[in-house]
């Protein structure tokens, strides 16, 4: 872990999101494709038998994926290359049969986006909790509140906590239904169409979904709103903390003093600092979100069938987004551990 | 309409997003409001009648307004005064009463959007029966399909136009969905607590939105996460029209040949030209709300209980986008008009 | 004006990118690639001559160049068909003769750049000027300096008068150095070779250049970068500007106080607020800006010889960046109007 | 090396980057800070000198430099504790006296980026040579132009391979500008008015820079417009190379087949396939490197005398951008090398 991926990454999120987790996902795939091939008779049972013990156990050639990679612009065909290799010559031919890399490698990301969702759940499920509590202690106090910039009228800290912790219910709730919107097989084959799988390819989507339970969809490899609208909700992850974290940053000035840091951050020169670090880093995470889901969105202009430049963009900027929404969910927990409601005077 | 309204812009979303449009917004709310605010016995029958009198017939100062706009950053003190003037001495406190700039325009905005909505699902189902119709006369036909910007393997028109259809309803039903989550009043008063309509507060926010046919919610002037998913939802509509603009300017290239366009764009240098116009511009659409919506995003991190600073950046964002929507759901509607199927030989 | 433009826009560098005011340059540049073309042998005299009288009191069909706009995504064709018809059939064809539309609109916006420079130049200088003497009023007194959102230690206004002060000074250099680097001629013909003006090329862009008073160039119709430096610049200038609104804003506090603005803004619902719009204003500037400059730069990648879609993307971004960025200097100059530093006690 | 670090990043770049290289730059400053700082008499040669003994040979503890950074949100104070920790007592006042984190990682950052900038200035100019040489081989060959999608006039291989090349003339001559106008120290002190250094401020600066080999500059820590102007040439750069990338997609479709790949990308599904993997990698990286320079360049608005949330928001954004220009650079010497021109017949 670097240094920056400490302050302002998360680990989990980037464990989920790790090339071995993808292998872990892609491994999965192709057994429960063989397998639901097998149901639907288009491959036989002994080829799926021959399938799921070649892939038990398979150890990838780390270094060959890797120069798969930089060849093909996806690792699923040299993966596919490896592991034939282990698939005896009879059974070979129906490893993979009719599907394309696309398949794999976004259905791949449905089940670790599945994963990811679950981290988020209870992270935010924990913060409104934490917000509850705090309401629970501190609800009633007054506090000021500020427009533009400028004391306002008094209010309560229970407005203050509800404006925290009302987006974050919404969220929570959205993620509850992308699992339904977002998290469905891809399986259209080379362009798309299931073409491929002669007459057998909505049965070996049916039973593939049903195996790695996922949704079930229509291929969707060159229409990408669902996965542009994941990113969506991760700006308004981050968005959202930014404003608790920015809130933060601007009640503990000192001149104003209505919250109370725990355990602020150092300076190199100012023994006497206490800086909201958690704070800062939830409102950079924002604007970071905020601005990538600006690019991500731009890989909706998919050319054709299948776009490698749109698609190289998504791998680019959804993973650092992904891991920036956890690394707020991860630091507002941080955060409101820390903050102490100081009464005024 | 300037040059480059005409040809990326949408007059009739500018329309309902005019300045006259908002002030029409507004000054409904504030008859609803007083109408509201008398059945829940805040102020009396009389105020409220005394009050839609004034507003009826009110003829702004525009000039007086713009002073308010710039002097205040927002139109609403400089509009009520204005109206304040129009209402006999007695019952001047009544209007808008408890009530701040952000209620009145924040809802305005609600308003305003139910009607681009209303253009936009009408626009959506009219592109999604085009794309029937180009379906029912084409959707056999053979296709080449191209992935990694390479001949891939043949598929069909059908299996083409529902790549451009699919995100259409899904668009369809976001807006039907977020008419429920987004389309709902502001109301908070000063600080966004209700508390300056004593223990009317919620009372009269529920007569505001049943006369207002707007939905119910909390205050919500500090936390726009609803705004910003309508911005990604912006940038999903111009961008799946944007992948329809880009997929028919490369079957259009004339090497290519499997589309040809009606009446495309001409050359002030090269007479043989027909330019892919109305599809280009759908990708330029695209690729400017995709940016913006991360632009938008930004204002999430709204300081305090109200943000000048961040709502200013909404409205430098989000009027611009429903605009490009727009136009990308005009010109789509040009653009399928003007294809024509070449069979390949 | 609108009054999102009377608050957040800027009149006059509106005035300088207005169609009336491209039109009005798109005529200097066919009358002066006429005297060139004429100098270097590629028409006649009498043809210049012609054109000269023809454009000479030229009043445009406002409805039909409107209508070539959306025919043609580019207003060139429409204009040079109705010039055209002003000048006798004997020169006709040596009206536009090797131009295309694209270099009328590029070196158009050249000249129309030069015009905005002249004013950012102008108002950059007066900043520069009134913060000198902002520091000669208050610079010795004493700041206390604020790191990462907490009290640091003191400092002085020279200081901060400084931090604000810099970084105008770079960009006015910048802008000077953008006269020789960007405002140069476009003229390359239809594909942009000059191969259309036959031997005459290079001899007419000498002659065009030095007529129009602007730089030499090679076409450059496909490679924009010097455009999207512009977008960097203006990126720039609006974010040196939001620094210091977002200074003032936090300077301004109530609790902090060390700034009190002359005449902020007034709320409808609290009388007692003195809210700094201008200062606001300034930070939503500047992040607007910030994101634009990002989906300006996706106009870099540009298909082939000329591509319809990136241009457009420029055309919907650039201008309401040179109206943001025109718009920060004019708020700043107001800002800093109504700057009174107030002494700690 | 994940696998899209394999395809999309760059290790050279990203060794340069690293925490590793980052901690060599920071103790190599420390050094001369304390060499400057003896020669202008701030502190004594023997404290110079027992400072360099313990910095020679020094060994990080990482897992409390990570614990630092997480604590303080930025390593230096965690850094300088593990440095005085070697110092003896009576010199170890005299380390980083006078200094702030701040001027260590700033002027680190400029240490790091001058190696950088070694790497682009070799590859810009090997890129160059690449495409004199085709231009040597192919230059005089016929191509037929595209304008707007469509089939243009013939023009030239020169022509289109000047459009490639001219940018990056352009861009190496900013590279060289910005070594002066960039790479500059940081000193400033806590509140970055050098105020911590007594007299002796400038006067260590000027040695700092000397030992460094750096320019000088009054404090910018709150001024980071320099900084976002890089990010401006980093989208320059990969756009450049994305507009190159874009162009070799459209002329290497196989109903174009202007260019031939040698050793395209394969597909796990269809054989026949050479995908132009390094072309459409540069498209994604240019997209991906100019919607983040709109990130970066919201960290212009830094608040007072030093924002954290604007620090690390650089973090976030710059060094992602660097190894993506890295990475453009990489692949388009890749690219060009598997180019080969088709002749049309």
């Amino acid at each position: 872990m670097t240094l920056l991926s400490a302050l302002a990454g998360d680990a989990e999120i980037a464990a989920l999101l790790s090339d071995a987790a993808q292998l872990d996902a892609m491994l999965t795939i192709e057994r429960a494709l063989a397998a639901a091939s097998a149901d639907a008779g288009w491959i036989s049972i002994d080829d799926a038998t021959a399938i799921d013990s070649a892939i038990e156990g398979f150890e990838p050639d780390w270094v060959g994926l890797q120069a798969g990679m930089v060849q093909d612009g996806v690792v699923v065909p040299a993966l596919v290359r490896q592991l034939k290799a282990k698939v005896p010559e009879a059974h070979r031919a129906a490893l993979h049969k009719g599907a394309t890399s696309q398949d794999v490698t976004d259905t791949a990301l449905m089940l670790q986006l599945g994963k990811v969702f679950d981290l988020y759940e209870a992270r935010l499920s924990g913060l409104i909790t934490q917000l509850e509590s705090l309401d629970a202690a501190y609800g009633d106090r007054s506090l000021m509140a500020h427009t533009r910039m400028q004391v306002a009228l008094p209010t309560t800290w229970r407005a203050k906590l509800a404006s925290w912790s009302e987006p974050l219910v919404r969220h929570l709730r959205a993620i509850v239904a992308m699992r339904r919107s977002l998290l469905v097989i891809q399986l259209g084959g080379p362009v798309g169409d299931r073409g491929s799988f002669g007459e057998f390819g909505d049965a070996i989507a049916g039973g593939l979904a049903r195996r790695l339970d996922l949704g079930l969809a229509t291929p969707w490899q060159a229409t990408r709103d669902p996965i542009i609208a994941l990113g969506g909700l991760l700006a308004q992850i981050s968005g959202s903390l930014g404003k608790l974290g920015m809130d933060v940053t601007l009640q503990a000035q000192n001149e104003v003093a209505a919250i109370r840091l725990e355990g602020g951050g150092g300076s190199s020169a100012m023994a006497h600092k206490s800086n909201p670090v958690n704070a800062e880093v939830l409102v950079a995470l924002a604007r970071y979100n905020a601005g990538l889901s600006g690019v991500l969105a731009q890989a909706l202009v998919h050319e054709n069938e299948r776009s490698g430049a749109a698609w190289t963009l998504e791998w680019l900027t959804l993973p650092p987004m992904l891991e920036a929404s956890g690394a707020s969910l991860r630091l507002a927990a941080l955060l409101l551990e820390q903050i102490r409601v100081v009464d005024p005077d």
